[in-house]
């Protein structure tokens, strides 16, 4: 009939007559989903299935199948929910903020927002390991770290941390390492937020930090590992350091120093002062405020500290063919390999956001950035004038662009007046009040301030009065503070600034990365799917991505309405009782769940719980973050199988009931296997005290098949940009909320600025706070949360059986090629599985690396390498990628097994052979003087469905990892590092 | 002093002393124009200059020297501009808009605005002439072709018109081509647009338009080219055209069908009914309604009229290697080589929007789009039903979306509660009302309409009483009007479902294509600049792009402001009296243009004057608009310089005194030079009697030096998409609004549904309309509106400096390489330079195609080939492109001649070459089996800056057009015409 063929939606369960006759919208998920039906039947049958539900009884426990479906609202269409957001994005309320405390207006070049923020040829790469294939966000970041190197008259930086506090606590910690000592200072003149995350840090990492005026401080005793001083300070006081600089060299203390990327546009940086450490936010270049996040913390310091700095650094190292190329530089120390030895826990950087802030430097170069430093310094100028005219006390006169007073009229008056402009300004508790300027101020924000505090000039009488050269505390030629030092002296940062010249270095620099938009990315662990464009088009709407966070919670109110919706939908697909938004990153979400755990405990008099049990088989942050929670770590084995070993984990239970914290697991496991024992662990933790913490990294097959909270886990962290559609971004950002259960909601992270949860401080239950913002990286939810609305309940669960669907797929396909480590005992695995390459070690000299590095000749990123098991490969399709997808990567997996058989039985060198080169890059290629034992065909098109129409061709050829380490470069090296015919860009950028 | 560095602004003349501390804004100008301060300076230095003042008074004649600043706004920052573009767009008021009339309601998929019409990487591509490095938008063209020749039922279509009243009026003339009849008959019950345009066009053709009822129309005589219907026509009504279609059979008189593509996914389409020929708009697929456009055209026929089709099509072809390939077919027609003998002026096409509408029908493929059609009839079955339960007169029971009554209420009762709900509805002069449903409509808006009708049930009542299987007049199993054909059966509408697979099929055709974000396209007389994303983005903002044309201008008031204020600009700029913005295409302004002049000399009784001069050098689609427009064509010679011949001007001018019409140049001339006697050449004119239509492709030159209403001209078109920043779109859109003298403005163009310049019809003085939509493209005049404001006088005319000073430094740099054809007197050129590659052909068998494919090597786009020269390659830099670029492509050109060197000394084989194998593909060079006399190096790497990091790669060798047009195939080819290894792509969509 007619009517029959409008039964799209496969999630709309109650069909009326008139949804029959005239359907609501077009059903998302088939958009989102990668094999149609016909596709999923054909992969059912070849697994010798009838129905995704008889798949799923055989992958999953039936002890934890979720009996129903998840009470959930119906799906929604795109245009409804883009609809639904814009009426919640008008809920916001959109004041001129000018509070400060580290976020500021900015102004984000158009083509930078386009071309970057929102194609996702930039947004859905992923972290850039297989660096060959990702020279392009290698370089930008290269850059990046240059940028604030230079800016901060330093030697070196990281490629970004989470936010600025947490790179304040980051530095905390490296300086107890660096000095051995316990004590650490922290001035009271710091962000509210910055104090608060160090503390909390500090707090179960016998640190004792000290809260002070640094103008009292004593270093003489030596027993301080570091001072953390910040300029301009919260109060927008720039102050001279000299003397504490002097004394902390003499007693051995580092010195941190948290400033202001404009401000040292102008001003001495922290380098040139003679800081050892400098920290801060890119936020202000270039990256909308979007109510607190994702930023990029910045990390940079002297060249000593270059092999302790916390986080990832990219460095310049050479290729198999002695080219200069870039990668992620000291990988052996990242947290994965160093587990419960780990200094920190931090993997996931704001990769995206440190390129935002790269190329915004590279667009306006030195001096436009010094421009835009000294025309906020001058209306910063012209605004204290006016407030001293109108007769109130200003709190200091060398200020960069927060200008603080105490208003003679009192602080109410000011507020009232504010209010009536729309604007926000800070208001101190001891009626002090604060204004920040930006680069978005204009002549009206002037004229509008200067109103709001009463100045009997205008701005433009101002600036006459003034003349030319107006008086600077900080920049007059003899000051102190002016800077001195150049920087951004690199081509790179003088060679773009026409909007041609932008967008062609960023399409270039795109077109070296291989990206979701290429092919399928199919590492396991780390759910590669669908960033779908609709879920991403509210982060760049004005009404999502201007707000400052800390404006009052009833110009929010649409902010909170999502985060509210958002929390109770989480909650439904997880079985918990309530979401924290603030942690920024997984491994953050961990350290923050964990954290909770142990608050709970405290709290029923069991501080003495603080044993964590973790299988071996773990992400490697599990123990990192158990560390830094201040917990100690036993490992559990796992059988044969892979699962836990449950011999094991009753003795070890049993022989800690006393001390047992926590069991941390992984489901289902990282070994690719929905364990059948998961209820009767989580009954065995809570049996000896002890509480569960479920990793939720691979959530991705459980949605709407089971639920956490309902098989006895206590609290897991929920990686938003895994398995709810937050795009990687090429290493950042990440999201990582917590779902608790109730008992443990009084515990969770609150916030010194805007508590989220009740109050907060000394005495309240919440063991502190994780992140700068309260919410974490707010302007990148609305990603999960129209994820979540457009797939609807039956979606989502339809959603998590192809991903499961799409591994035994591929998994039965490799049969006979290659070995899939593990299954369950019905033979089949969850929804990524792990294939074994290590036999060929001996058979045919070829390790995981080679094949990984093969497979991009064949056009494909690598799966995970050597994790969870060292030699093999863990594939995760994900549910977005089709049945032909998943062919050709089989195909191309075979293919290779075929040129490792031509080795094994000596029709192929074992040394020069197609695995060993790889991957094959034009230069070898297209070389008269080609003389390996194999065609130049079979090096650059080795399959048929490799055509030059689809070829991705890496830029360069296999990375010399060790040579990088031993040979540290972490800024963009000079321009005669390059010879002509390797690097036309750069040295025509040199011109 | 501090001050002094921000006098960032070149543009801001009034510098009070708040402006110099704290200026209003970053200078946009900087952006744009691409050479900075130091590089201006060095190509002065090179050219012997002192300032671009010198260069302006040695390039330009001091005769129509500007002798002050245009009287503009001063620049605003690109901030500032998109807040006083959302000021203007709020003036928009958002009403929803059920008023058919070939223009609805659309819902793009979001993936396809990101990743093609907000992606540089699709929007700032040339026509793809230079098939090669084309292949990306040649294969979506296809694709679009296939598309509408599957839809319409017929075996052939073009690759768009520029809107549906365009292709009625090209298929008129082409009956009138085939038939050789006078007579040509179009029913009364067509939109009134198409009627209008189509009447107008033939009004000089000697074309006797007949508009009446088809019923009545009697054919016996055999008098009659053709027949126009539409269905659904303007009244929604669907009629049987059997009777009509077998007597015009009878007759031989040819019949053509104007219909809906979303109508035809369920309705037998017109090839299936008998129809000769189907023409309609694009926009419902996916393009937004943009208060009038851009839009595609579509135009389908039979097999048989293949070679006179109007307008571009794409073909199949092969490459020099045999492989299948695509371009432009049968280019030999098109109007730039027929000149006077053109039957048509269409070049711009609207392949931007083409393209979107068959990524609209890809995405959603047969069954989606088929759904999508059953949606809307089922809506106007459950609309109808209320509507006659209400009491009302149903106009016609067989209807496909659109529902006419005659409400017993009362028309004024219906519109009344229509505008109480923001509604829009159709209203006749006979107190009838019309609804058309649009794929936009949901349940609440059937509900508010039911409402509106005073229907007794409500959507849901109604769909319970029709029950699954609702009685369709149209879609009965016994209707006649059924569809039974299927379409779309070509595997790429049947393969790209999901988002991953349309986002990598989307960028894998883009990075076939070179574009602007590649390298600098030099195309002589087509200007390729900056496309700035600010001046783009309202584009894709819904208070512009979701206007329908006819709302009441009350609702549009956004938009009269923006087009009130742009026509002021242009004034301004131009030295006319008014803009008429309705051409939409340079073509077409020319059209409009001499069809302003012809009605003018009418006005004065002068009716006589139809002869139009037109130098040889001249823009073909000059003598062709000229034949057009019903005039006759003398050519004027040139003279050896490239100037008009001043003699035989005289003479001819002379000659026809008593018919002189309108005397056609192009300013600076074709030839690339500002000729000096341009003000003695107008006044000639004038004293014969005649109007002088001065062609504004090159008004990149002129803006801000001279103002051609200034020395003598009376009308010009401007394209928007060459001098005001509108992308070229891969082919279109365009907009070519004409701007006039005072005494031409009675004599615009009008519109009969919503007139511009007051009353419209018989009896008035405007000749007719042009468009289907009152101003053209609307949506896309910010974009010129952007580029105006925020250049500001000063940078308006430092652009035309530096792209004159760009041209002649790359002239100069070429010297003693290449000959530059024309300059003037003082040795200089104006923003472009012809260079001679003529004489090779004897020293070296080298043609100007071998060079401008050997370019293609080095990473550029050919200049203009073979215009106005044959045998030579015409240059235009324009002032986005900076320095380096600019000795880049200097750098490739040179390299060239030196090859062209070897083989006229005897080094290089005359045969086989690098320039006569160009370009070189990776299937050529990456080939075991090389065995050319040059190295595979040299074929892909022949400079230091071509390197792998930033090398483009042509996808086919060099096309084979005379094979192409010899075996004409326009339609996507079968999947067995590819071989596996040549198309993967197309290989996986067939699994």
């Amino acid at each position: 009939t007619v009517a029959a063929c409008f039964h799209r939606s496969s999630s709309s369960s109650s069909s009326t007559p008139l949804d029959a006759l005239f359907p609501r919208h077009e059903d998302f998920s088939k958009r989102h989903i990668g094999p149609n039906g016909q596709e999923q039947s054909a992969m059912l049958e070849y697994l010798g299935l009838e129905s995704l539900e008889e798949l799923t009884k055989k992958a999953v426990p039936g002890d934890i199948l979720l009996d129903r479906d998840l009470d959930l609202p119906e799906a929604i269409g795109e245009y409804a929910l883009l609809k639904e957001l814009e009426d919640i994005g008008s809920k916001n309320e959109m004041y001129r903020t000018f509070m400060g405390m580290g976020y500021h207006g900015t102004l984000t070049p158009t083509t930078i927002i386009r071309n970057i923020f929102e194609n996702p040829g930039w947004t859905t790469q992923y972290t850039p390991y297989q660096a060959e294939l990702a020279q392009g966000r290698l370089e930008s970041l290269l850059n990046y770290q240059t940028m604030i190197a230079d800016l901060m008259g330093l030697d070196v930086s990281n490629a970004s941390l989470l936010d600025e506090a947490t790179a304040a606590a980051e530095a905390m910690t490296l300086c107890q390492r660096h000095t051995k000592r316990k004590k650490f200072f922290i001035d009271m003149r710091c962000h509210p937020q910055t104090i608060s995350v160090v503390k909390t840090r500090a707090s179960v990492l016998n640190i004792e930090v000290v809260e002070g005026d640094w103008r009292e401080l004593d270093l003489s005793e030596g027993d301080f590992s570091g001072v953390l001083v910040q300029y301009p300070d919260t109060d927008g006081h720039v102050s001279d350091f000299s003397d504490l600089i002097t004394k902390a060299k003499e007693s051995k203390t580092l010195v941190v120093g948290c400033t202001d990327l404009l401000a040292v546009t102008v001003l001495r940086p922290p380098g040139d002062i003679g800081m050892d450490i400098a920290i801060g936010t890119n936020q202000r270049f270039g990256v909308p405020l979007g109510y607190g996040g994702p930023h990029a913390g910045f990390f940079a310091c002297r060249q000593n500290f270059l092999r302790t700095i916390p986080g990832r650094v990219v460095g310049v190292t050479r290729d198999s063919g002695g080219r200069p190329a870039y990668r992620l530089a000291l990988q052996t120390r990242e947290q994965h390999i160093r587990r419960d030895k780990a200094t920190s826990n931090i993997c996931t950087a704001q990769a995206l956001l440190a390129n935002m802030s790269a190329m915004y430097a590279i667009y306006h170069g030195p001096h436009g950035l010094k421009e835009i430093g000294q025309r906020i310094h001058n209306g910063a100028l012209i605004l204290a004038e006016g407030i001293k005219q109108a007769g109130h006390a200003l709190h200091s006169s060398k200020f960069f662009d927060t200008v603080k007073f105490l208003p003679t009229t009192g602080q109410q008056h000011i507020r009232d007046k504010a209010i009536a402009h729309k604007i926000n300004l800070r208001y101190f508790q001891d009626g002090t009040v604060a204004i920040a300027l930006d680069e978005t101020v204009g002549h009206q924000d002037l004229t509008d301030l200067l109103n709001i505090v009463d100045s009997p000039a205008t701005p433009e009488e101002i600036a006459q009065q003034m003349g030319p050269n107006p008086q600077s505390k900080l920049l007059a030629p003899e000051s102190i503070h002016r800077r001195l030092s150049s920087y951004l002296t690199h081509p790179v940062f003088n060679s773009h600034h026409s909007e041609t010249q932008l967008v062609r270095y960023m399409k270039q620099l795109e077109n070296k990365d291989l990206s979701l938009v290429h092919s399928m990315i199919s590492l396991g662990s780390c759910t590669m799917k669908l960033n779908s464009t609709t879920e991403m088009m509210p982060c760049t709407w004005k009404e999502f991505s201007s707000l400052h966070p800390f404006v009052p919670r009833e110009q929010a109110l649409g902010y909170h309405h999502l985060l509210d919706e958002l929390e109770q939908l989480l909650c439904e697909i997880t079985g918990y009782d309530e979401i924290c938004f603030q942690p920024n990153s997984g491994a953050q979400g961990e350290y923050a769940g964990l954290r909770t755990i142990m608050a709970y405990h405290q709290s029923t008099g069991e501080e003495q719980r603080n044993m964590c049990l973790i299988p071996v088989s773990a992400h490697g942050t599990n123990p990192a973050s158990a560390q830094m929670a201040g917990m100690k770590i036993t490992p559990i084995n796992v059988d044969k199988s892979g699962a836990v070993d449950m011999a094991h984990m009753a003795k070890m239970a049993e022989k800690f009931k006393d001390t047992l914290a926590c069991f941390m697991i992984t489901y289902p496991s990282t070994h690719g296997v929905f364990d059948k024992d998961i209820r009767e662990l989580c009954d065995m933790v809570h049996h000896y005290g002890g509480q569960v913490y479920l990793d939720g990294a691979n959530m991705n097959a459980q949605v709407g098949i089971c639920r956490p909270g309902d098989f006895g886990s206590d609290v897991s962290h929920l990686n938003l940009h895994k398995t709810f559609c937050i795009p990687h971004g090429g290493g950042g950002p990440g999201a990582g909320p917590i779902g608790v259960k109730a008992h443990l909601r009084p515990f969770l992270p609150s916030h010194p600025v805007v508590p989220p949860l009740g109050t907060f401080g000394p005495g309240t239950a919440s063991f502190g706070s994780v992140s700068s913002a309260p919410f974490g990286s707010s302007s990148i939810l609305p990603i999960s949360w129209g994820y979540i609305k457009m797939m609807g309940p039956k979606g989502l669960r339809h959603a998590s059986q192809v991903a499961i669907l799409n591994a035994n797929y591929m998994s039965r396909r490799l049969t006979g090629h290659f070995n899939t480590l593990f299954t369950n005992e019905a033979g089949f695995c969850a929804h990524e599985f792990i294939m074994d390459v290590r036999p060929f070690k001996k058979t045919a000299n070829i390790e995981a690396t080679d094949v990984a590095k093969r497979l991009q000749d064949y056009g494909f990123h690598a799966p995970t390498l050597s994790w969870p098991v060292t030699g093999t490969l863990m594939i995760e399709p994900t549910e977005s990628e089709d049945k032909d997808e998943l062919d050709r990567l089989c195909d191309a997996l075979i293919a290779i097994r075929k040129e490792i058989q031509d080795i094994e039985e000596g029709r192929m060198d074992r040394d020069v052979n197609p695995l060993k080169m790889a991957p094959h890059i034009q230069l070898d290629i297209i070389n008269s003087k080609w003389n390996r034992p194999y065609t130049m065909e079979m090096g650059a098109f080795p399959a048929s469905f490799v055509t030059p129409a689809t070829k991705f061709w890496p830029t360069v050829a296999r990375i010399d990892d060790a040579y990088g380490d031993q040979n540290l470069m972490c800024t963009c090296p000079p321009m005669s590092s390059y010879s002509s015919d390797e690097n036309g860009v750069e040295e025509r950028a040199a011109v």
